[in-house]
């Protein structure tokens, strides 16, 4: 705890900083907001998200990640899906159909007012930040929700399948289905830390690293290189919470990726904790995983072991609490 | 009838040309293209509508009066309005709005379809005619949908109220409320015809004004310097439909753009017709204006006299029928 904590907006000193991609990442920020806003504390919560996966597609500049953190955190979310809104349509997508477009990425209509909104406030000259923060307000959600950076940042990957394909291009189109062979984030050095997220991470109570793709997701943020600078220098815990249980990625090529990207023979638990070795000090492992509890503890981590898996709100909101709770902030 | 009537597309050795702007237009130009398919004599027919109305709105390029027609001749439109497409949802307009957006445009879902395809193609750099012929065709649309040229012209309405406004403030935001004391068509001055426009209107079998606002939608087609050149040399009948009936426009502020653009003391079919005497030949009046006919005998008109009330498909394709028989072209 630091000296100063009557004059930030925590009572420990600092923000809760969550580095989140899409819809695993969402699911646990979800967890953490609610439970922090049960005790009146929301506001100390900064979700830092991936905009690695941002593209202009048809004229609009669409940020996937930020999108489904977003619509999670203020209730819109498709529950089924897991990212998109409930009960959304996709009249203009069909129309587009009828005009013999080819709709490989999916629009809902609603969500075509989020990408309008958004391009309108980029062409205005406002930054990412300055855009997301009007919409996570005008939704209601009243934790910090920002990008990674204001500057466009594109993950491209390289596969053996298909050479080099733009993030959405792998991951929607050809639908993860690739062996990736790396992974390139175009423009990233030229990315400098927003002040936003700067002042979050600068002396935060935790930063937790969300159940999301290592690579597709938090790599991206880590590779900004202020961000990565500033995390690295934290005095608070950095908690990693696997994306991988029992073998299987929650959702999505993570699994693939560890094998083809991390040189991992079979994806794991333990194959994420080695990841960010050195770097993290607790892991969050499930039960299902406990056997590897020693081998993750050689690693230097604290671990707590629990049921990582978050069907509901009720089990976000646990993980959440003993998530705070092993580190004193709940 | 020329003599190369076989080497053209039509049996008359022409197109008819159908000047139209949105609502109104759009009624007698399906009448047209009803009456000719039941004649398989569609491909005849060559719809010249009116652009000054276009905008950009959220980065998207819409064209409102070329949309009401391809809506209309496709079979989408809403038959309600006149314009949109019938059963579209507003769900984007609802997200934009839950951001704090003044949504004083309307913009249906699927509508949004028809602005993000035509955006898109004129990004790719495709010309407006190419874009709105790769629309007609994929909405089964069997005559020429022709933008009366590429170049964006755009009308600008000096209101007594309000000072100068774009088109769509005026006719749109601001209810058509103000009184119009003049029209500049920005960059028609710049605006080429184009090669379809100028097929289309060489040796043309008629030149039918429909039923549109002679000064927001007919003047703007008229005012491309080539477009009014080769209509005025053309040796077929030009043909008027008013579009004020009984002293009231059908839609829109013709009436009162009749009194402060035209000088008129009152909106009569006798005052559309003094805007295009010595221009075309042929008037079609209202019964209910039947009085006004031997003032516009006056003005060098053949008139026909009929119900120009287009209420239904019947009506609108009986007046169509009634028009081309006038001409020796049913």
């Amino acid at each position: 705890m630091s000296d100063n904590q009557t004059q930030t907006t925590s009572d420990y000193g600092g923000k809760i900083v969550a580095l989140a991609g899409g819809v695993g990442g969402a699911k646990l920020a979800l967890g953490l907001y609610r439970y922090l806003q049960t005790k009146n504390r929301a506001k100390e919560l900064a979700v830092v998200v991936n905009t690695g996966d941002d593209m202009e597609y048809l004229g609009l500049k669409i940020s996937p990640d930020l999108d489904t953190v977003m619509y999670t955190l203020s209730g819109l979310a498709n529950p089924t899906t897991g990212w998109g809104i409930q009960g959304d349509t996709a009249q203009a997508l069909q129309m587009l159909g009828n005009y013999g477009h080819n709709n490989w990425f999916w629009l809902g209509d609603k969500d075509i007012g989020t990408h309008l909104y958004r391009s309108q406030g980029l062409r205005e000259g406002k930054t990412l930040t300055q855009v997301t923060e009007e919409m996570r307000r005008a939704l209601g959600i009243e934790c910090e929700l920002l990008p990674m950076c204001n500057e466009p940042v594109q993950t491209i990957v390289e596969t053996e399948e298909a050479g080099k394909l733009a993030f959405q291009e792998y991951f929607v189109k050809r639908r993860a289905a690739d062996t990736v062979k790396s992974l390139t984030f175009e423009g990233v050095e030229q990315a400098e830390i927003t002040d936003e997220v700067c002042h979050a991470l600068t002396d935060p109570a935790l930063v937790v690293i969300c159940p999301s793709n290592p690579y597709l997701s938090i790599r991206p943020i880590l590779a900004v290189p202020q961000v990565r600078q500033l995390i690295s220098s934290v005095s608070c815990p950095i908690v990693v919470v696997s994306p991988i249980v029992g073998g299987n990625a929650l959702k999505g090529p993570a699994a693939s990726n560890m094998r083809s990207l991390g040189g991992e023979t079979e994806a794991s638990a333990l194959g994420v904790a080695r990841i960010y070795a050195g770097f993290a000090q607790r892991f969050i492992l499930d039960t299902v995983d406990a056997e590897q509890k020693g081998a993750i503890e050689e690693l230097a981590y604290k671990v707590l072991v629990t049921n990582t898996i978050m069907k509901d709100d009720e089990s976000k909101t646990r993980l959440a609490q003993e998530i705070l709770e092993g580190c004193g902030l709940a």
